[in-house]
């Protein structure tokens, strides 16, 4: 028997009641053997170190069900949402999927309606990134009535538009979201479910109790027991690369266009926090998240030319027995190379920026990320955290 | 009446009871109405932290007697003992000094000899640098007779070289070093002397009643009431730098050779401590002293074109009333402008690295470098130890 998947993009950052209950409807609502996600990494998508490691999200992910967990690669990770989507889609459809399931905020939309309106001239999309958003939307407004302002319509279009791309190798499957909207910043009273954003403040404010309501019991142990991570605990390091480099070094990273390294360089030196820090560097002109993904070039000393390609293997994060026969169903005709354990070539090369946001992670927290990994197997987990020295 | 000064090289990390004794020679064995020093900044020859910072290495100067303190440039004074020296002469000279005394195992050394048996082909100089050290003293031990073997004597050739170079604006005063050798690692029971190498090691231990015995009162109040800093306060940092950079961003670095880049990056991972570092780096083709030295250019993000200028101005750190008066009888023809004061266009150009360095240890003890400092003062000494936020 041919085993049939459905992929979902996520970051599970951390994994919560919202993504179990979606978990629940991608099975109801396709006839998929089994359930593969990409990913986010170390780095997640608005430019900040993700609370637990990889390893641990994917871990969390297999407890509650999906099969099999795949990296989506910092490359398009930590990327405005139409890379995002992008680097998702080449993922899944090279791992076979069938189907792509996504949460919105209108699953009526029209896709198809979206589809037929793009502009015609590919030059538009060529020079499409996060700046020229707001004009996007007038566009398909203007072409098709349809207006999209909720965070995961336009994800959920650029899902869309990346799989027509990709000549549609994946069956849309929009799905409603439950519980509260992605950017409030607070867990509601008696609420069983909250955004990732709101679960992350509360967690790093010890607020078990608000946790608790909207969490897997699985995922709140792990919060519990595990040292999370912000951007503040990274702040010194970030500081220092700030103010130990040149600034024509500094303008050289990915993403520090129009100047913004002076900026950076100058508010580095009398903030006493990330906080503090981008307080200082804020502006109507940037977006926190933007702000956020250049500190994470300059934290990473991210080059433009690594950024620039999309998805080029499969990094095996985990999997059950499920996953593991689908991996075995694929393993001879996948488009790109799986990659199961990091070896030294993969980490110097193909996989260099993934292993450095791991390595500089574990200067934070002592666990190694990539080295001597290998993929969580769930129930039979024989998980290798070792401890750096 | 106008004012002649003699001059000295020096470090002071931390200033002794060596460097007073070296002080009173100077008095009796010149005709100098006033000592002046040109005193390496927060980053030592040896590629190190310098254990307290230059103002307050200034301040125990001018405590101790001498009259005027200048910076030694960080492009000088992180070098190997030629360009160590040829800094300090230029900045001596610049200065108008009319003598250079400096300790030295042999005091009684033919410089002269020495000078009239250099190489006669330029280009041998040209090639010179630390790696040829050796081969260089066995020429001069050919051609002189003379052995070049202790640390000091070495210094106190290059010494002679450099003012010969610059047409002799210098008189030399070699003078007999008291007590330990140079790199004596303990202080000795009953010392009224011992290496800077010692004290710091005893200071940083705070092993006070041996450093109570070497250094003056001031020194000790200075060192006991100061946070020292030695690697291990930046290891954190250099880590988290070797880590990040891309090898070919290292291999760009100052002193950067051989692909020693690659030895440096390998070892950070698992290194502990930059003592444990060291220990993984250290082989007999690389001295101790040249890896601290390409730590410190990891560190402080040293490119070679900010090393191969020599000393570019005259940054006073301190002076007393002599000192001032010194000052204002020079400041009209000084061959390198005076910087009193370390204004923005200071910091951003000339003086880039010299500030980097102040800021990077500013980021490890709170306490500014160059932004706002002003020269100390003494007896009337108004410090400005301004703490960043």
């Amino acid at each position: 028997m041919t085993l049939r998947a459905a992929g979902i993009i996520a970051e599970y950052n951390p994994f919560h009641n919202g993504h179990a209950y979606q978990l629940s409807q991608v099975r109801t609502q396709t006839d998929a053997d089994l359930i593969v996600v990409a990913m986010s990494g170390n780095w997640v998508q608005r430019g900040e170190p993700a609370l637990m490691d990889k390893w641990q999200r994917a871990q969390a992910a297999l407890v509650s069900g999906v099969d099999l967990v795949v990296e989506l690669p910092t490359t398009s990770a930590v990327q405005p949402a139409h890379l995002f989507a992008a680097g998702g889609v080449q993922v899944l459809a090279a791992l076979g999927c069938q189907w792509l399931a996504f949460g919105t905020e209108h699953p009526d939309l029209d896709y198809g309606q979206l589809m037929a309106h793009l502009p015609t001239n590919p030059a538009t999309f060529k020079r499409f990134d996060q700046t020229y958003a707001t004009l996007f939307q007038g566009y398909l407004r203007d072409q098709t009535g349809i207006t999209l302002n909720a965070a995961n319509d336009i994800l959920g279009f650029f899902y869309a538009l990346a799989n027509r791309q990709a000549g549609s190798p994946l069956r849309l499957v929009p799905l409603p979201r439950r519980g509260s909207q992605h950017n409030d910043q607070r867990i509601a009273d008696q609420a069983h479910f909250a955004s990732a954003t709101a679960i992350r403040t509360a967690a790093l404010a010890d607020d078990w109790d608000a946790v608790r309501s909207v969490v897997p019991e699985t995922t709140l142990a792990a919060l519990q027991t595990t040292q999370l991570t912000s951007w503040e605990d990274f702040w010194p390091l970030l500081r220092y690369q700030l103010i130990s480099s040149a600034v024509t070094d500094l303008g050289a990273l990915y993403q520090m266009r129009e100047g913004v390294e002076y900026r950076l360089k100058k508010a580095a030196l009398p903030a006493t926090s990330f906080a503090a820090f981008m307080h200082a560097v804020k502006t109507k002109r940037y977006t926190y998240t933007r702000l956020q993904r250049q500190a994470t070039s300059v934290l990473l000393q991210t080059k433009p030319a690594e950024m620039l390609a999309g998805p080029q293997y499969l990094r095996v994060l985990g999997y059950n027995a499920v996953g593991r026969q689908y991996l075995h169903q694929i393993k001879k005709h996948v488009a790109l190379p799986l990659v199961s354990r990091a070896d030294r070539e993969w980490q110097q090369k193909l996989g260099a920026l993934d292993n450095r946001a791991g390595l500089v992670r574990s200067l934070v927290t002592g666990v190694a990320q990539d080295d001597g990994r290998i993929p969580v197997m769930f129930p039979d987990s024989q998980r290798l955290s070792r401890k750096l020295p």
